[in-house]
């Protein structure tokens, strides 16, 4: 009988998540069953991707419940184990709730060594985000010298990868970001070529005709919305659009249009490829090995934002789909 | 000195292509300069992507040009060659113009065997429609057992041939056409299991619901607009759309947006795919012993329309952008 402090869905937002979608809320944990774990959460990753899981959409993973805990890629560590697989004391990454314990039952849980890097970052530049840059940018974009990428929403968790495996690819890099200060961190450290403003700059096709003036051969694309038309409108012949996310879109109660002048794939023979990483979690290893080494070399940087505590998870998760934090987001739960 | 009657484009269309966007003229070839040949045309091809060439669109080919003949796929025969590839009397096939006569530099043009098949196949079912079939079924689309394509124009000369490769692979097939007629040779011909009238049926999302319970899995798009968005928004999981052609937007003069809820590319993991055959000649060899192969053995089945006379070119251009043609369309010149 563990005691737990956990964030339930309240209720599904439409346009605008809204504080009252969440309940905070004590509970006691039963004994465990035969297979199952108690699990101590230590990090919560906060990934965009959930606020589609919070509507009731078609979507890869099921909707979240009402009333039930929200999940998240997490680090946490086993207090109790009545799973074979797993003992007190292993570090574990997957998916937990939004709180301070979970029972889990194993399934889809890896354990990490928590002394090869810092806990945190196994939910970033080790982990989910970045496995999605590479993924996006080695299977699909295929970046190369002489050629330029666009990449959105460019120093996110994925973003910010993108960007640099890109840039280490020898591609002319764009990107754009919501502030300033991103923006200046994705041309001073990230390596890109340019990055703009996409809060201050009004004409989105101006300003990537100044920035991309050859044409745009591939974009990894995390926003969406009119960001994502104008960069299609600029496709290269065999341009490739690796679809990652739509954060600019996922607020939205009326789904927008797609781009005008859908006949460009045909004409320019554009590839749009969707996807989604664990699909392809067999080429973990190749990530690990790839961008592992990037890393160690210092080849590769990483931004990160940590919230201190699971009560201000809400209000983060708010944040990060009006672009306010910076680099990838995690909350330190305990 | 030859005497030649050929058709212009007298001016670009604006939305529909009226009559006076083409002039018919008569002209006098100049004599031959080194490395040209003089053909006599017997079939021109006339296929929807000539539409777009008609406007200066941004296009994969340039734009025909305001007074100058109007070219095609077409069939003929060397009549006079300062070219050492060609001959007197050998029959080509490639891009001549939409006249009696072409001075040609050979660039681009094959020798074909006249007595292998009826000289106009060369243009429909062994040819480049069917080509483009076979391609974007073969390597995009990729059907199978159990799986469900749709395929839009299904009776056109890609639609028709894309169709019963479906067919052959073992999937459900489902279509769309302009007419009765066209349908029911979809269905008692072609081998479709079902095709529906895009005339006449009002909510394309309720038909294909009803036709394809199970979803769609590949979509061979041969239409755009209104057809593309309904099958779009049903496709499942890991779908392929094999974009070839969106006929109905052509003669657009205002283009139309892109389908709504564009996340569902990532969501449902989809492969779009814009392709021009040409950009795969190396793989006509295969496609000539597959296809081919299927022919001799009453696998497949073709249909085409034999419009005689190149004056009556244009009108039947015109009704093909209309969907009036039934298959292939070809024109008998000579």
């Amino acid at each position: 009988m563990t005691d737990v402090t956990q964030i339930v869905l309240a209720k599904r937002p439409v346009g605008d998540v809204t504080p009252d979608c969440f309940r905070e809320e004590k509970a006691t944990l039963p004994a465990l069953n035969d297979g199952e774990l108690l699990i101590v959460s230590h990090y919560l990753s906060l990934d965009p991707y959930m606020r589609p899981r919070m509507s009731e959409l078609r979507s890869y993973v099921p909707p979240f419940e009402i009333d039930r805990p929200l999940t998240g890629g997490s680090v946490g560590e086993v207090v109790e184990s009545s799973n074979p697989k797993f003992a007190k004391g292993d570090t574990v990454i997957g998916l937990l709730n939004w709180a301070t314990h979970t029972v889990h039952d194993g399934k889809g849980l890896r354990k990490i060594d928590p002394t090869a890097a810092p806990l945190a970052a196994n939910l970033g530049v080790l982990g989910m985000p970045s496995f999605t840059a590479w993924y996006g940018m080695k299977h699909i974009c295929k970046p190369k010298a002489g050629e330029t990428a666009f990449v959105s929403a460019a120093t996110g968790a994925v973003g910010q990868v993108a960007g640099q495996l890109a840039k280490l690819a020898g591609a002319h890099v764009v990107g754009c970001a919501g502030d300033e200060q991103k923006c200046q961190w994705a041309v001073r450290e990230a390596g890109y070529d340019a990055c703009f403003n996409h809060r201050t700059e009004r004409d989105y096709g101006a300003v990537l005709d100044k920035l991309c003036p050859k044409g745009i051969d591939s974009n990894f694309e995390n926003v969406g919305g009119k960001i994502f038309h104008a960069a299609f409108a600029r496709m290269n012949n065999f341009g490739r659009i690796a679809f990652c996310g739509a954060i600019s879109e996922y607020q939205d109660a009326e789904p927008l249009a797609g781009p005008p002048k859908m006949f460009a794939i045909v004409q320019r023979r554009l590839t749009i490829q969707g996807f989604i990483v664990s699909d392809h979690n067999a080429m973990l290893p190749d990530f690990v090995a790839e961008v592992g080494g990037l890393l160690k070399s210092g080849k590769l940087k990483s931004r990160e934002t940590i919230v201190d505590g699971l009560a201000r998870a809400p209000a983060a998760f708010m944040g990060l789909l009006k672009g306010e934090n910076f680099g990838k987001l995690i909350v330190k739960i305990g």
